[in-house]
């Protein structure tokens, strides 16, 4: 904080407080917040109900009740901070509320702090990371035979992986993409009532939680026998995969690890359809620092982790992504996913 | 907007956006923003890969890639204007970017707008959540014969009431607290692994979504036989619940819904245990306006849907909430929980 000049930090709702105190606020109209200034014990302001949730931490708790008025209580507590840096996730009312408060204050975003921290991760967060992939590993190793395909909606398939994960190691279930046919062409979408059928490809995109770290791992299923152009897309998106995970390293910037899947899969004339960055972080939140997005200059470094995940999207017809989370180490890379990474048929 | 003087609405992930567009995006780094200026077509910003997910609807749909400067387009749209609102639940990451490229525009939030409108449901929302509701008192009447207690950690129970909520007609289960024994104090208590035993109450509040909508419910059981003083602290808070339903009415207080079970439960000494509001309004977010509170002078209105929850919490012994869902009508109240509100004996 000194560094860089911060007086104070507010961490909210969002992965810096549980990263910092052990403690995870639920997200809610009541304020929970974090304030640490350069000097002096940190102080917890918490609702009243939410008080018996906190367990000891590095910080002095305040409840407050619901007839109080929190973001008073924060703005006395700071006094007259000249720049003050917020958690990235706080919600809008709170910071507007507490600008109202604290006129001239120059306000910041707590993550440019933290993330020189949290971007790095310790042997006991990749342990965690580990734990969380081999999970969805065994996931997609049971689905090959467990999971019934054709003739089912996204959304029953959907609820067959979300208890799969949960068998399979996790606290809970986070998110569960099944995408067929033409639905696959959208990265992120939501399972619906299609009904899938004999012939198509099923993005399956799912994670969970474990110890409060993500898994996220995407693996491109074909129902039944696939079509010619199917199985060149697979293998092209499979070899950017391969290229991408081969790039990582100590001193290698992020960008690199983006371009070099995208020139595997522009040089084949699908660049236009791989229309999102090759990866991103991944610890207490499924999407953090680093990204791996052209633009990013920043050198990998041994303990960062994040996805390896190229994809191609044919709008109306059908999708590809195979996705990994990665750790970059000393030497070179720690792959944390093994499942296939063929075009795996299923029924 | 110009009633308020307000030039500019910016809307990202939260319920306004569903409200006024139908597409519900998701909360992520990506910046998705509905840009609402007093004239012309509202512009849809949004992530490149989920432009495939956004049906047609009242704006111009702009995409960004994951190499473009979101905030830089949403400046340049909105010009210079002198006051903005930004939704409640905007990431501060996103509103601190912004306030950088917009000097001296003043900030509110849009909540201050859009409740004006969604604190009244029509009456087919009324519909929605009374299909909501029913199936949350379904799932309290299967849960009496088909969930063991005793025996098994509140983590199980909170499994089998998640699959409930599913089963009996809710698109997805949002959240489920059994707070058993002693964890039953804790009012928003997390599952956790404590098994639940013979003569424990154990406070289940749990709900889900149907449409977009949410139902809230909480009843707490007694497993096998209770103690006398859970039987005269149910029977309390069962009398304060009926109280606090029975003020409902057009032009009645917000405050009034609060003081009135409160008085009932302070009356008998238990004051200092009602560690919480009397209620909140329920919709698209589980808690929204308006909210039962001292000090809320906002006079109920015809389509006002909300909760009404009394509880009493004795650390380190036990917890007890009822809690219905109950909609203000033009002569007084509709409830739209059924659910037996008193003290069921479970196994």
């Amino acid at each position: 904080m000194s560094e860089s000049e911060i007086d104070v930090v507010m961490l909210s709702a969002g992965s810096d407080l549980p990263y910092f105190t052990g403690y995870e606020a639920m997200a809610s109209e009541r304020l929970t917040m974090l304030v640490v200034k350069q000097k002096g014990d940190p102080m917890l302001l918490v609702p009243q109900l939410e008080a018996p949730r906190v367990g000891p931490g590095p910080f002095e708790m305040v409840a407050w009740s619901d007839t109080d008025d929190p973001i008073g209580v924060v703005a006395r507590t700071v006094g007259h901070p000249l720049r003050v840096a917020v958690g990235d996730h706080t919600w809008s009312a709170f910071l507007v509320a507490l600008q109202g408060q604290l006129p001239g204050v120059e306000w910041g975003i707590a993550s440019e702090l933290t993330k020189k921290l949290r971007v790095k991760k310790d042997p006991e967060e990749i342990a965690t990371l580990r734990t969380a992939a081999e999970g969805v590993d065994r996931v997609l190793s049971r689905a090959r035979s467990e999971v019934r395909f054709a003739g089912r909606s996204e959304r029953q398939v959907a609820r067959d992986f979300a208890l799969l994960i949960v068998e399979e190691g996790h606290d809970v279930a986070s998110f569960t993409i099944i995408g067929s046919g033409p639905n696959g062409a959208s990265p992120h979408h939501e399972p619906g009532l299609r009904v899938i059928r004999e012939g198509d490809l099923v993005v399956c995109d799912f994670g969970g939680r474990v110890g409060g770290y993500f898994s996220d791992v995407t693996r491109t299923f074909s129902v039944g026998e696939p079509g010619k152009e199917e199985i060149e897309v697979h293998a092209l998106v499979e070899e950017a995969n391969r290229v991408g995970r081969s790039v990582v390293g100590p001193g290698v910037p992020c960008q690199e690890v983006d371009r070099w899947p995208r020139s595997v899969i522009a040089s084949a004339g699908y660049g236009r359809f791989f229309i999102h960055r090759t990866g991103h972080g991944i610890g207490l939140e499924v999407h953090e620092h680093p990204y791996m997005v052209e633009g990013n200059n920043l050198l990998l470094q041994p303990g960062m982790a994040f996805s390896v995940e190229p994809g191609i999207y044919l709008p109306g017809r059908f999708g590809v992504r195979i996705e990994d989370i990665v750790v970059c180490t000393a030497t070179g890379v720690d792959v944390l996913n093994h499942a296939d990474r063929g075009l795996v048929i299923v029924a």
